[in-house]
């Protein structure tokens, strides 16, 4: 038997060929690509292509994969009658596994196929997976209103994923820096090799469960606060602060305490997360663009990130993707107990890549544990316990 | 880095205390007692806090927490209402990850503990499992009745898990053996150390997701056809093999095309399945407390057995659990497309005893990948390609 490593840390779990981290360099690729060329230069749409085909499509298959979703972004109206009777308090990533796990019901696809068959039947794949992702947003934008009492805004299909998500959730043509933002933040979302969400895909999709139900089991464990959800801390930690002057007191005095300073340090980068490069050049330019008039929250975060990185920096912990992403989604109007659904939202695409990528040489997990519990006993009649 | 084991079979992913399986003596024990001694002697509701508290309980103890299960069988009628909303071919399975989903948005638990918080506040984690294993048979009884257009039938707090789940199932008063029956195929499908479903609760509860997210995620991994659903596949085997005198021509077909006999071998027993022989002698009994007046599939699997042990016993492969529980949940009047649900409802035990387990000392599951990928390469533009 081989050695315990709690967590399974180091302990490869798969082969793939989809993303990669180099974690010394601060490198991000997909399918080889380096995350920084997809920001500039891709979509969120390109990019889901390039992860679940492993190439960048022709302008006719882009273009035919964006039709595809379009026409997939419409809910079943009982969908909405169900979370018409969901509290309002419900969390949106109690709703979207709730929501992903009824899509099984109202879409289900060929049940039938055995492991050879799913794998070879790369249609089958490839519908399944645009029903999943193209409604995601709808999903994620419908709770929105529904939650505070409203009707859902219907989808258009004459805008791209991240302006129609705007659209839907806050009922405006989306600004169009805005939007491109979005596109960014899905873009750098939507996959990062196997952390906790995406093994679950590889567990729960190796006993051949729908994809359904597999996204459904990513999504419960993205909800977990050592998973998702950083980046929700990042702003409440933010409006904590309040102020830039108060910066420097609050850094010094969680770093005392042994506290961690939120959207602070990742497990896998040295050097800053590649992706938070990004997106600090994004704020940068919004708030250039908006002449200043922009969430007194970023000059706190400027603060933040420079005094956290003075502190932090020669010990390789610098800001990562969940330090700006919350800023950003709180310009766009979104409150930032949905950004773990955003985030969701983004990785479906990474996530049926991995499912895609399994199935075509597929084995159930099945590890093993150290049994450290009783030898064997005698029951004893509950009158003599 | 640690070699690449597929499945990560052999591969230990935590210490448990929790059961145990001698494959090659046939013994299966649950916190060190023998599974045939809880099958004779024990309740669903003793083995379950068995499993929980790694004890078994006094009298006021048991009696305690059947009244708390009791008190936990309603459900919100918000959860009616969604489950009207669900097509009526929709899978149980499905049904199941959605009702449970939403579960966290109607019954929240203290969402905010910390890790060290959670593994500490036992009171927290034990009325969270209530809430849960309570609930599940409610939950499958209720979609039986509204899939097929009927109101369903509320719970009673008079009578026993099992007897309960027959009374809102069927809507008649449970026949004792039945019910006692049902009891033990609950207590016999409650645990089995790590299997794909189990490791899926311990990656999803590794975020500290909640415990509903956990289960959902669970239930997800449960209900793919390499796991959940062989004893299904037995009862519709038997149907389309129809009368005992065919079943020899039937096992000599299947085995001269390599196929599988359902129901037949397990990975982890080289004898036959303890399970399946405490279910075997059940099922003897039933027959005889009916004076031979049962279904004629009993017949058909007798004779597949005889004839299944004969070729494939020098091999190490006998009736497993699956072999027998499908063919006493359709005396029970169950539809074979519930039984995945029913296994779902008594591993809930083994599932959160897992769940409590690893928070006592959690870590977040984070395996490695191989990368077999691309190396890095350019942008391209799309006019380009």
């Amino acid at each position: 038997m081989s050695e315990y490593l709690p967590g399974l840390a180091g302990v490869p779990a798969t082969k793939s060929n989809i993303s990669d981290i180099d974690g010394a360099q601060g490198l991000l690729t997909y399918r080889g690509y380096p995350i920084e060329e997809l920001a500039l230069s891709s979509s969120f749409e390109e990019t889901t292509l390039l992860l679940l085909d492993g190439e960048l499509p022709d302008a006719a298959e882009l273009s035919e994969f964006s039709a595809q979703l379009c026409a997939n972004r419409p809910v079943k109206f009982h969908i909405r009658e169900m979370m018409r009777q969901m509290p309002g308090t419900g969390h949106p990533m109690d709703m979207l596994q709730t929501a992903v796990a009824s899509l099984g019901m109202f879409y289900p696809g060929n049940e039938c196929l055995t492991n050879a068959e799913v794998g070879e039947d790369l249609n089958y794949v490839h519908n399944m997976t645009v029903k999943i992702i193209a409604r995601m947003g709808t999903l994620v934008a419908m709770w929105e209103h529904i939650r505070n009492g409203y009707d859902p805004i219907p989808p258009r299909s004459d805008l791209s994923y991240a302006e129609n998500f705007l659209y839907m959730f806050t009922g405006r043509e989306p600004d169009p820096l805005l939007a491109r933002i979005l596109d960014v933040c899905l873009i750098l979302h939507a996959e990062h090799t196997i952390n906790a969400s995406t093994f679950s895909v590889l567990v729960s999709g190796s006993t051949l469960a729908s994809p359904y139900s597999v996204i459904t089991s990513a999504i419960a464990t993205l909800s977990g606060p050592l998973h998702g959800g950083a980046n929700q801390k990042v702003v409440e930690m933010l409006h904590e602060i309040g102020t830039p002057e108060r910066a420097e007191e609050y850094v010094t005095r969680r770093l005392a305490n042994k506290e961690v300073i939120w959207g602070m340090g990742h497990r896998e980068y040295k050097t800053k997360d590649p992706r938070a490069n990004i997106l600090q050049r994004l704020t940068e330019e919004l708030m250039e663009a908006r002449g200043g008039d922009v969430n007194p929250m970023f000059e706190v975060a400027k603060a933040v990130e420079r005094i956290s990185e003075e502190r932090l920096g020669p010990k390789g912990v610098y800001a990562n993707v969940d330090f700006y992403s919350g800023i950003l989604y709180t310009e766009m109007g979104i409150p930032s107990d949905q950004f773990t659904a955003l985030f969701a939202m983004a990785r479906s695409a990474g996530w049926l890549a991995h499912w895609r990528e399994q199935l075509v040489d597929n084995r159930i997990f099945r590890p093993t544990q150290v049994y450290t519990g009783r030898e064997r006993r005698s029951y004893t009649p509950i009158e003599q316990r």
